[in-house]
This record gives structure tokens, sequence and C-alpha cells, in this order.
């Protein structure tokens, strides 16, 4: 199995290695979760969910460990896929910086073809301890040229059309979620709860992200080489 | 095994068995997701995003399976538990009657303690095919005396209320949900999404629960008695 550990496996060790030392911090992180219209509801609420208890999970004293925000192009409200109207917390001409940026699935369009949401992006990617997209999400970040030379993955239904536009990036199947360090992205819809749960872990240690997923009563299975390597607790 | 199944499995078996008569309908279902103040994410997300996605992968030509709506006390923008303002499509005025009603958990005492919504609540059960309650939001169906005589479930951390605020219902431990024919309850948070492909694919047949879960990127497991009961196709 060892033989087949790849680059982007041992650069996430590293990457986890690095953050379990960091493990007890007791700042709270800003998570930005990027909205527009025609986003996929669960690609959002999943990741959303998971910080919103992580928060409460690692908390250190008074002090959540995360603060949880929506961010929009305006705050005017907006549909997501399907019907669930919303209003964002936050414009882009107000948003806190976030310590984590998210970038969900859907009509991503909404995004990439928005050239002032792109530099947004970009200036938030740039300056941000994590950059996560779930499902299609992952074209704000192939766009933005973030993606170039990694291993990535995203829903099953979008990987040739992944592969053919960023012909740089490697794009893997049959994996939740790929952490290269800075930039995780994960596969359609539902995987966004696996690696939300998994950056949880990272960040905050193994504890935070059981208690986090115990409270969801979400079936958390992380893969075992990564299970290994998250500090025991915060 | 077989010793071990209950009445209200077997129950479930014969609802199982009255819709599997009915699959192949082609009208749309409406869905109501009631929504207030600190409403868990999650608990509204994750059955919203299956019956949307069911909506398609149930459709019959160009009639989708499902039609899904948010519903408030007003159409006020609320917050969900957390930080998402939503504004709901429609009132307890004008709200469209549902075929399926879904209480989400949360700050439920939004709901149980305002006598309009309640009034509301019990007219949409009463002519409701399905009420489905996710989390705490088993409370309100109970407060209703729906769920007297009945087995049901819900988030581990509230159960021993349940059972002291309800004493004629059956409060089960270690299920995803459960299901009494009209009245199903699940367990906390994530577990309303296995709830929701159940009711999927006890209406409209296993194949269309199987492809919404697949779209959805959800690893979904019902329960071995519940899956050889579902109709193969819809």
């Amino acid at each position: 199995m060892i033989a087949r550990v790849s680059a982007t496996t041992v650069f996430c060790l590293l990457a986890i290695a690095g953050s379990a030392n960091a493990a007890g911090k007791t700042r709270t992180r800003n998570v930005a979760i990027v909205l527009y219209d025609h986003v996929e509801l669960l690609d959002f609420a999943g990741p959303g969910e998971v910080f919103a208890a992580a928060a409460r999970a690692g908390a250190t004293g008074d002090e959540p460990a995360f603060r949880v925000y929506t961010v929009g192009r305006s705050k005017s409200p907006l549909i997501s896929e399907g019907f669930v109207k919303i209003v964002p917390e936050f414009s882009i001409e107000d948003a806190p910086k976030p310590d984590l940026v998210v970038f969900p699935g859907g009509g991503v369009q909404s995004i990439v073809g928005d050239p002032a949401l792109m530099a947004w992006a970009r200036s938030a990617v740039d300056s941000s301890e994590i950059a996560f997209s779930v499902c299609n999400g992952a074209f704000v970040l192939g766009s933005l040229g973030v993606l170039d030379g990694k291993t990535v993955t995203t829903h099953f239904g979008a990987m040739s059309r992944l592969r053919s536009s960023f012909p740089k990036v490697t794009v893997q199947e049959g994996r939740r979620f790929v952490d290269n360090g800075k930039i995780v992205t994960t596969a359609g819809v539902s995987a966004g709860i696996d690696g939300a749960l998994h950056v949880v872990a990272r960040l905050l240690g193994r504890a935070a992200a059981d208690e986090t997923a115990r409270y969801m009563e979400y079936r958390w299975a992380p893969e075992p080489y990564l299970a290994q390597s998250y500090a025991s607790s915060k």
C-alpha cells in the first residue's frame, strides 16, 4: 500500500503535521461561505453545519473555534439551486477577511463569469489559510489558476469537463476529498461534509471532529492514512 | 432476526407495500419545509436537497416528482441556527397545501410556542400524506399529539426529554429513522438525509432513491428489511 502513496498524500501528511503542531491555538478562524444564485443547497449547508457545530466542539473556553458567515456579490437575496431564498450576511465590499474560504458548487458561472466576484475570490484565496471547494466549486479555484500542478477532485459528473478545462490539473476519481495543504477539494454535494470534518480534524484535532460528527449524527470514516495523522486532541 | 421485528416494522412494511402499489403515479407532490428562527441548518437542508434532487430523479416526463418550498410564520427573514438568513417562500397565510410536511429541528420552541404556527402545523399534518420530523422537530409532532402510541426517534441528546414530555410515545435509540406510515421521524441532523431517501424510495421506488443518492454522492445504506420492500422502479 505504501508504494501507492502519491506525492499529494505526502504533501497532505506534511500539511497535517504542520497544523498538528499548531493545534491548541485559541484564535477564532473566520470561515467565509461564498453564495450565489443557483448554489447547490447541501454543497454549502454541509460544510456550513460542520464549521458552525465545530465552532462549539472546538471552542477554547468562550472562544469559538470558527466564526462562519455567508458572502455574496451583494446583500440582495439569492436563490439556491431549487428553492431557498438567502440573504448574504456580507457582500464582497464588507466581508471580513477569511481564514477559510468555501466555494460550494451549483451554477458556478455566477462566480466565474463575474469579474468583481472573481477579484474578491482571488484575494480571499491568496490570503487564506485554506481554500475549500465542494463539487463543481472546483471550477472557481481552477479559473483562479491555483489548481495547476495539483491533484484535486470534484463531482463525478464534472470530472471530464474539469480535466478538459484545466489540463495542468490532475482530477482524481473515487475520493471524497483531496487535501493539498492550502487547497482542499471535495467530491459532490454531501462529500463537502467529509471534507469539512477532515479540515476540522486537521486544524483542531481528531477529538473536535469526532465530537462534531457525533453531534451531527454523521457516520464519519476518515481515510486511514489521514486518521493516524490527526492530533488526538485540540 | 425475524422474531425481533416490531409492530412498528410491520406497520411500516404494510405502509410500504401500499405505496409500492402507488408507484408510477405522475402527480407532483408538494413538500413544505417549515422554517423558523434557530432552525438547524442541515436539519432542513438535508431533506431539502434530497427532495429537490429527487424531483428530477423521480420525474415522469416533464412532471417533477416534488415541488419543494419553504414555509415560515411570515415572509420576514429568519436566521438558521448559526448564520444563514433565509426568506421563506410562503407564510402560513398563503402556503400551498403540502403532501409532505417537514419539521426540522433546532430551537423548536419558535414553533411549539406559537399558536398560529401550531394551528397551521396541525392542519398540514392532518391533511398530508406524510409528516416528517428531523432531530428535535419530533417535539412539534409530539405537541400535536400525533406521536401518541407510536415508536419514534429523535436526536440522541433529546431522547430523554422527548420521553418525559410525551409518556405515551416510545422513543427508540439506534435508528436513523422510524417509519409509522404517515409519521416518519429521524435521528439528529444528518439522519434527515437518510429518512428523506427512505421516503423517496417508498413513494417512487428504489431506483429513484438510488439515483438521488448517487447525484448527492451520499453513501446510502437502507436497513435491509426496508431495502427488500421498496419497489424496484417508480
